[in-house]
């Protein structure tokens, strides 16, 4: 084990703390995995590390057993200061592991579309925890894929990663431009059902049982034109409030969960 | 309209900015309401404003409208330079509106219980923006009311304000501890339902028809042993990914919403 970085010059460290950056992630095709379990469950998915900087106490038994298996992994491991790690962690935090990795890129190609797709496509979602929060309950509702499209935030960015759990690692997500995502859509026969304010049917009257894609947009703009097709089904929520909308995670979670309860039931799954 | 305040050193501003903290709100009896609508809804509530700090640009019409209103209504407004309205305002904004109103106060016994009530229970959640972000869902599904037991958070902390839309003024809110909130809930026969990771029932195979309360714990330590009683039955969402839980307004979402789809089948409504 090397020595303890203790200087924030150190180049190692200059570099990975460029990575909080959407534009440092750009230049080097790197991101930052922050906490013990997001790097856990970028592990189980394949996604490769580069170098981990770790600043655990001493009876942190739990993090210095994963490092240990991580180093005989063939992962470098960096001791670092207090002051050193709450320059790379998020959220000013001086302890815990910080994993620097390879940019995982998918593209639709690499997307496999199962008999019973439950698909969700963000477009144009701008915060990076409504983009994590969706794919936490995607990952937990077992959905196929999250395609964000034409999104104004990097799936990897550290806000992302934290909201989603570290489950965007293991739930296929992919960014693609809104043109192509309905296209693959089409071409892999999807049942297209698009979330709008003014959505013509209520959520619950459209059978989510066929291989379905749930497309939501964000809170400010909604969804473009290009959700306007004639297999596009549009639907809303009720609301009996003073507030018109509902935040974009949310609308997902409501929507996804009455997909499974309509599977479930039909599957007779539901008296479990 | 008095002269433009510009030194942040002004005892007024630095009375309403101690307002920021828990402890200045706990002290003085008030809260700061942050952006025009948030204000709005909290006027439609009834909620009594001290004083509103304004800085709008010279085009912003809608706000300068309002601020004529509430003039004429007998709300002091202070207009304030861009550096004093950012001590004010959440998250360094330089421009818009701030009030200072007076702490809205409800007990349980104030609280009216409709025949159909639907009321959320949240015990021990922490950050203020979950709690506000439950609000903002209650509100949606025009629930009864939201209680918070034990709650380790305010319910005027600005991040629940904002999250909750200013609906924490609308939606009929109020603290109490959990012994207490159970047994208002049994004084009033409302049926418990407990959300726990380890719930006997699926969620979706409760009725939500009678009256109902739904209890939801924090994600790091659930719910305390009070919501054990014979008389609570206890649901799951089912999880079938890699992560364990879903964050608690997630949660509260899906169960609503599942919640007023049973009342609104049941009623006839759903084909609407």
């Amino acid at each position: 084990m090397a020595d303890t970085i203790t200087s924030v010059h150190n180049p190692r460290v200059k570099d990975a703390s460029r990575l909080r950056s959407g534009r440092g992630r750009t230049r080097q095709g790197r991101i930052l995995i922050d906490g013990l379990r997001e790097v856990q469950r970028a592990l189980q998915a394949g996604v490769r590390l580069h170098e981990v900087f770790a600043c655990a106490a001493p009876n942190d038994e739990p993090t210095r057993r994963e490092l240990a298996v991580w180093e005989r992994a063939g992962v470098p491991v960096f001791h670092v200061s207090p002051s050193v790690f709450s320059r790379l962690a998020y959220g000013d935090r001086e302890q815990g592991v910080v994993a620097v990795a390879q940019a995982p890129e998918r593209s639709l190609e690499e997307l496999s579309v199962p008999a019973d797709a439950l698909v969700v496509v963000l477009e144009g979602v701008e915060k990076p925890g409504n983009v994590g929060a969706v794919v936490r309950t995607a990952d937990a509702v077992g959905a196929s894929a999250v395609l964000v499209a034409d999104g104004a935030t990097d799936l990897y960015n550290p806000n992302a990663i934290r909201a989603s759990l570290g489950t965007v690692f293991t739930v296929p997500v992919c960014a693609a431009d809104s043109l192509e995502t309905l296209a693959w859509l089409r071409q892999h026969r999807l049942q297209i059902v698009a979330t709008r304010v003014d959505g013509a049917a209520p959520y619950t009257q459209v059978s989510y049982r066929a291989p379905t894609a749930i497309v939501l947009g964000s809170e400010a703009s909604g969804l473009s034109d290009v959700w306007r097709g004639p297999d596009v089904r549009a639907v809303a929520l009720p609301m009996k409030g003073r507030a018109d909308s509902l935040n974009v995670a949310t609308t997902a979670a409501v929507v996804l969960y009455e997909a499974l309860r309509q599977r479930q039931a039909a599957g007779g799954e539901s008296g479990a």
